[in-house]
């Protein structure tokens, strides 16, 4: 075991990334050092933020990877080797990695943290439906959208990573559920998640006319993930006091030079609306709360969880590729081959 | 006293508003009914918010004015005559009337509320830093972007009928103070009021590395009226978990067809961001105690009142295009004449 495989940047994506802007190479095992840990890479996190790392400017809050450096993401891992406090070997964890089979950690890791697994609950699920999408999904409706029974609640990319739990979620709570998705195939799925109505951006001709037609009464809570021309049609949409979670804005992630414009911002004062940008791990103390309800949601049936999963360390270039075109549906998830 | 004066739009403004778009007219002394009460209108406020109302369309929290319609504004006036319960002759009332000497105010009139006025302050002031301008100073720091000392707060149009009020607070609650300002007369003014330093957005050749020297730390707080590329630009200076008071987007209210687009939206979620639209009497309960706040600030000196004053209806016209040019400083008030 001398040999470790990652993926680094090849060059820089133009637009939508191909699997050509990344390569996967060999180089050596990494050894630790006093304070740090070696982890096998079990399940990588195929994330839209991740499209903001490869692109060579500070408007991100993560630095950019530079030209052949490896690929991070949220991963789970199990530790191998451990000169870390708190951390054994044979324990699982999670943190911002490198897409490779063997990865070091350190206290300073982003996101680190020791998980217990469920020994009920497929190990992929750690990095979906109970790792950072899933439990923003839980923490944005709760805590940034406050959404209570009888809201209307509008959900970007419904059948995503994000919207499929948060469509299950606001559901739960007795919300009324509009899922905004693009293509035919996806509004049946978002139908059989649970959606009161469905709106196919794609096939729509007026988006607003649509989401007006979807929920006639105004828009209580907006969970954002898309930006751009959607989120100003729901500016137009929400209801005097809405709440908009602004968790991504997928739509500039393959142009951050030329985001595109948001028109309707007057509405915010118009309608006397909240906007607030969330990003999970700020939120620390609502995670193990999130964490529950998933697991509970899994348990007795009200979550189903929807996966867009590729094995090997190879594919991992293409399932990202995959995930920045828009056409997958749940979470996009890498499951590590075996290193030879 | 049988004839009664009001300025009417006579056509719809083109950008920029023109003393010919409204027309002085006289007609008849209304009459009350059961209900109502006639009120002198002592001083008219006059507000950006009234230059949305000139358009025909639905973009607006008020419907449209309309043509050889009475101009409307938040005023103070004095009850003549009163049907109306709560009401007698001599009072003073606050409300949404006409640009008129005398107007109808019944139960149903937006913003109705009984003032006790203070002998010691000028009538005019409660129209400015004791009205709706003066009190969102207070409630927007307060209550929407929570300000607390230490805090860098940027405050837009710094010399206006909000801003100078809100500087001259955030100062007392012990915040650094950038008021941003349009002009070096301008900018004289806002030093003289206490900001801790000035950018002058009309001599900035790169607005966001002006706000930059400004706030090299980042900005807390930005108190937002103008929207457009000002809020573009703050947008890009806040710090993490910054709030932004949305109380107005006076760049866009000469073209409500063609608002200026906002092109860093994305940052809202990297910086994790609040944007909240705010308008006033959405927070009756705290009008109370700002109002009480901005007497104390007369009275001890802490707070000085700007105000741009005409003295007459017949100059209403010329004091509104005035104010939506951009060139005026403080509050804008029409203090009416006696009817002839």
């Amino acid at each position: 075991m001398t040999v470790n495989r990652r993926i680094v940047l090849a060059r820089r994506p133009d637009g939508n990334p191909v699997p050509e802007d990344f390569r996967l190479e060999e180089c050596p095992m990494p050894e630790i050092a006093e304070g740090e840990m070696l982890v096998r890479v079990c399940a990588i996190s195929m994330e839209p933020a991740i499209r903001g790392w490869l692109d060579d400017n500070d408007k991100n809050y993560f630095d950019p990877i530079p030209i052949g450096g490896t690929l991070r993401a949220p991963a789970l891992g199990q530790v191998v080797a451990s000169k870390l406090e708190g951390f054994a070997p044979g324990d699982y964890m999670r943190g911002l990695v490198g897409w490779e089979d063997y990865s070091i950690a350190n206290k300073d890791t982003v996101l680190l943290k020791k998980l217990d697994i469920a020994p009920d609950v497929p190990l992929t699920h750690y990095v979906g439906t109970l790792g950072g999408s899933g439990l923003t999904s839980i923490v944005g409706l709760d805590q940034i959208g406050r959404a209570r029974a009888g809201d209307t609640v509008v959900i970007s990319a419904a059948v995503g990573a994000v919207g499929h739990v948060a469509v299950q979620y606001a559901k739960k709570l007795g919300c009324r559920v509009v899922g905004i998705v693009g293509g035919p195939d996806k509004a049946k799925i978002a139908r059989e998640l649970g959606c009161d109505a469905v709106v196919d951006y794609k096939s729509a001709t007026d988006l607003e006319a649509a989401i007006r037609e979807a929920a006639p009464e105004g828009v209580d809570v907006y969970f954002d993930g898309v930006g751009g021309p959607m989120l100003d049609a729901m500016l137009n949409s929400m209801k005097t006091f809405g709440r908009i979670i602004c968790c991504g804005m997928i739509s500039g992630y393959n142009s951050s030079d030329s985001p595109p414009p948001l028109y309707n911002a007057w509405q915010i004062v118009a309608r006397e609306l909240e906007l607030k940008g969330f990003l999970l791990y700020s939120y620390e103390e609502y995670l193990p709360a999130a964490l529950e309800t998933n697991l509970d949601g899994l348990r007795t049936g009200w979550l189903k969880a929807l996966e867009h999963k590729k094995v090997g360390l190879a594919n991992g270039p293409a399932l990202f590729c995959e995930l920045m075109s828009g056409k997958t549906v749940g979470k996009s998830v890498l499951e590590m081959d075996s290193p030879a």
